[in-house]
């Protein structure tokens, strides 16, 4: 019992200390634990059973897209992460090196992938010839490594896991298409299966994937007003296709460079979904990416007849539902509480009275609300219920991003708004990154996106210097 | 056309050179390309879905089995792999080491995991206390690193992709059952979904894996008559535990050690399906596992209203099967020919004529027979052609196994048997290493297995030595 107390009252409040909270919130739902390497985590089955339905989900909607999954190694010998210049600068210096094979020490040393654009180049410099071999898009279901110091559980670890699609175009059109394609596939995805609502927009140089002449980005607002940066789509250009001579013959026999574009989403999902749905009892999870949508928890379960009638319940609802049942002897007050840390979306109580009244009350993780479901109606009611809650959740989670966005005209406004209002700050910018880094050392406020679909003009000026300013640019405090 | 005419005709036959057969139906049909990485591959899209499909499929049949999956770090601290000497010393000599992350050299190398059972012993010590927390049942889908000096595609290679099972119980004879239960798991799998029949039994202790008590493996038969390992299953004991203080405090109140299995199976079993099923004009894919189970080709597609009617056949087809239409400019000819060398089920071949009939012609890839369908009529007859095609493959599979096994009953006829006879060599064994290493060292014949259900003793003596024996093994050439 000790240890199911500790589980159920032992988490921080949000208001107290939003980075406590989050922190016993991923130990006590079972997501993840710390390993004995410095900067690993381990993804326990709550955990992992979130990004298997990630990937599950995400997918399908790549195979829609025509994407076709490959698997590369995890290695990259030196001299070809050298190739591109950009890219091995803003790579190398956290990077993996293994030195030794067996009882060798190797001739090269091989970096543990941080990504693997190199090795993409490598395999397309050998298989795309013509114009017919194109366009290739190709994804891999990986993990990579990147040797951060500080790290945090789903947001910063040095190996993590994630996609990542690399493709190869006949053109620039197609390439820019592409880029702009799965940027979308993601934000939908992350709108129409996480409740996540995101502001979709182009990287400013600095902040831009190293090697990559434009990077999109959809960014998410967490509960504590911070932004975190959810999934990039890069339009390489032709620069990755001149390093390692990716090259194909056209209808004209011309031999041309290939345009490329590289996209990927990481277990950060996770953390977003934490962080945005979460509350003071712990996880809430969107009913479509719930792992376990529904637990069945029967009341007085020694009396007769409960126990049958709770498992009758749980498979008529196990042919449409991912449905547990806890039996176990622990109170049902304990049963809730876990159900609620772990983020069940809904619960399914079913007493002696419940049964005798041919009912259930079916109580939902987000609201509280108590629902009595006649027992004949579960499977349906319980679709609506389940459908109902991944709407309001949706909906609250954008209502909380429109009223944390404040408009900032100039740099007073903008500092103002930067110590008191948690969230973006939308603010002109002249172009210059002089002022991005200003404003970073003021205010710890870095640029997050220019969007694509907001010509609007909140001022004339660059909130930083005063200059002329046409660039409208999403800033705020980042994960 | 130079290109796909390569494809066509370019293929050694099996008969001439085995090996050779299998590099060029490994290539040609798209599953793998070698990397720029020593002993590293390139999973191919077509490949890769292959291994999707086992995955999916095999993960199933886990859940049902109550197996939680979950992600450990790639990485492996010296110490914690040298905590169990057997272990340390079977894997130690073929691992890949990291001795530098980021611009630092790090104070302890980490090894590339070779397999996980250390990290999984780590994990469990710190979060099993009570009989309550047991089992423990997770599995990992992963890849691992050995860095092997000769490497053949999917057989053998310093990257390998895989999935690793590890358990903990409570009792000695929980750990055995479920180390069985996995490995029939593996062979009904194999058997079920591959269509390969398994010869399943006991590893002797000079094959069984380091640092276990007992391992179970199955062993497939190639078209060459040599031996696949394709899947172990391994029952720790508490040899772990006791390296790892892994202990649970039990209901009356004793501290016990744990009971621990692991299992895994890899890529390899797509080197089993190739070898296993594979012909002259290359691969042939059992249909329960093929990523495309049929292939649409129309003739004369250029006139009238057959393009039309092709894709209303596909479109009615996948509504079912996992099926793709080729619409490309290639003659049929060469059409037929690539559906055949990536081993796709069936093709359906429909032309101005079949049309006219209300009729078109599926072509199976195995016997190659054509079965004239009326078109209202086909997603029925397909699902019917389908599932005999598994079971006829099947069925030819048991049939090659069994006409190759031979009975050894003393050294003269092992000796004979392992040069004429590929295949299987059954002969009893005294229980010796030093048999086991004079018939490696005599014939390159190494045990396979001590069959589970057979009590079977087909001689008295040691097929190698002469003394007394009442091990049965299957002995064969292996790769």
């Amino acid at each position: 019992m000790a240890k199911e107390k500790k589980l159920v009252e032992a988490i921080t409040s949000m208001e107290e200390d939003f980075a406590q909270w989050y922190t016993d919130v991923v130990k006590k739902a079972g997501l993840m634990d710390y390993s004995s390497i410095k900067g690993c985590m381990i993804f326990k089955p709550n955990g992992y059973a979130i990004w298997e339905n990630v990937q599950k989900q995400l997918d399908a909607r790549f195979k829609e897209a025509d994407v076709e999954n490959v698997y590369l190694p995890m290695f990259i010998p030196e001299s070809l992460l050298q190739k591109e210049k950009d890219h091995v600068e803003g790579f190398a210096p956290e990077v993996a090196w293994v030195t030794q094979g067996g009882l060798e020490t190797l001739p090269e040393r091989l970096c543990v992938r941080p990504t693997s654009e190199t090795l993409f180049c490598d395999l397309y410099a050998g298989i795309i010839q013509s114009y017919r071999d194109l366009p290739k898009v190709y994804n891999q279901w990986c993990s990579v490594v990147r040797w951060e110091k500080t790290t945090r559980p789903f947001l910063r670890s040095s190996e993590f896991l994630w996609q990542e699609g690399h493709t190869a175009h006949a053109t620039e059109e197609e390439a820019e298409e592409r880029t702009v394609q799965m940027l979308n596939i993601y934000a939908d995805f992350c709108e129409e299966v996480l409740a996540i609502p995101m502001v979709k927009g182009r990287k400013t140089d600095r902040e831009k994937f190293a090697g990559a002449s434009a990077t999109y980005t959809i960014e998410a607002l967490m509960h504590d007003g911070k932004a975190l940066q959810s999934g990039t789509s890069h339009n390489f250009g032709d620069g990755f296709a001149r390093a390692f001579g990716i090259q194909y013959t056209d209808k004209e026999n011309q031999l041309q460079y290939v345009h490329q574009t590289s996209w990927g989403v990481s277990t950060r999902l996770i953390g977003a979904i934490i962080m945005v749905h979460g509350d003071d009892s712990g996880l809430v999870l969107p009913p479509r990416i719930a792992p376990v949508q529904a637990m069945v928890i029967p009341i007085q379960q020694q009396k007769e007849g409960v126990l049958k009638k709770a498992e009758e319940v749980h498979r008529n609802l196990a042919k449409e539902f991912r449905v547990k049942m806890d039996v176990t002897e622990k109170s049902p007050g304990w049963k809730f509480a876990e159900q609620e840390m772990r983020g069940i979306p809904v619960r399914v109580e079913l007493g002696p009275k419940d049964i005798a009244a041919g009912q259930c009350v079916v109580v939902r993780r987000d609201t509280r609300e108590k629902i009595v479901v006649p027992l004949d109606e579960l499977n349906v009611r319980l679709a609506e219920i389940l459908k109902t809650m991944q709407d309001d959740m949706l909906s609250r989670a954008k209502d909380f991003l429109a009223s944390h966005i404040s408009d900032a005209h100039d740099y007073d406004e903008f500092q103002k708004a930067a110590a008191e209002k948690p969230g973006f700050i939308r603010g002109m910018w002249c172009g210059d990154e002089a002022c991005e880094l200003k404003i970073k050392e003021d205010t710890t406020v870095t640029s997050r996106c220019m969007p694509f679909d907001d010509q609007e003009q909140i001022a004339e000026t660059c909130v930083c210097c005063g200059r002329p300013a046409h660039k409208l640019v999403y800033w705020g405090k980042a994960y």
